[in-house]
């Protein structure tokens, strides 16, 4: 097997998950892998509605999941396979994992076609935080300067 | 006490916990609150590094205590109070969880400033897959479909 079909070959798994996790009224129609020299550290679903969890995308699940087998809290040296573009969140979450690529399948489109808002989620999240749907509003920036201020005087401050 | 000072309580609250949180070495500079109909449902902190997980951010930590503790998946009558503005990860959550209000006080440039990467994030995620620094390859769409015509034909699906 030459590497393309060896990546192919996760992504399948992951899509066989994600039906089944419809299948058997888990979730939705999502799956994630995280796979590490050839091996799958680890392997979830979307389990928001059955967990009580609105975070609980599939790849949010097995960041999680894969990060706790390993004891770290950073994926460098993993791949992460999705059955879909992630969300914001789950992107977001990407970012802060540092995996070393990530393969997806589905598109944002495709998931908005069957009633996903990851695409107006996308557009919500490049306005100015008093021009969104979600009402933010801002108290007592100043104050919370101390917060910062102590992390920046912690000597043994751990970062990520 | 008039509701402007009962808003300032909250976050002056969340600002205590993630000063507390730093000086403790329990994470990062951050805490968040769910509050309904007045009352602290959850409030949590940054816990990435001593929990292993990359997503323990305060305001996913809270979402998901406040779901927990009401048995639910979405907190549409609960407010969140965060001590800094969210990055992409915890927004998206947030569109996810629809609180029916965010309170935040520090921005993502003074987050920036004490090293943290929300701003270069909110860029990242602006675009498209093949532009951004972390390595994205689309593969087996078509394959993945299957998964979201399941969901379709699934009659007593739970949408979220």
């Amino acid at each position: 097997m030459n590497e393309h079909e060896q990546l192919e070959q996760f992504m399948r798994r992951a899509i066989a998950l994600a039906t089944e996790n419809v299948e058997s009224g888990r979730g939705g129609p999502f799956a994630a892998l995280v796979v590490r020299d050839g091996r799958i550290v680890a392997e979830c679903t979307n389990t928001v509605t059955t967990s009580c969890d609105p975070t609980a995308h599939a790849e949010i699940n097995a960041i999680r999941a894969a990060c706790r087998e390993l004891g770290v809290f950073q994926l460098s040296d993993c791949d992460l396979y999705t059955t879909c573009e992630p969300c914001p969140m789950c992107l977001g979450a990407l970012y802060w994992a540092r995996p070393r690529r990530v393969f997806y399948a589905a598109t944002r489109d495709d998931a908005a076609a069957v009633g996903f808002d990851d695409a107006y989620i996308y557009d919500e999240l490049g306005n100015d935080p008093h021009d969104r749907a979600l009402p933010m509003r801002q108290l007592l920036r100043d104050e919370a300067q101390v917060s910062f201020s102590a992390w920046e005087a912690k000597q043994d401050r751990v970062e990520y």
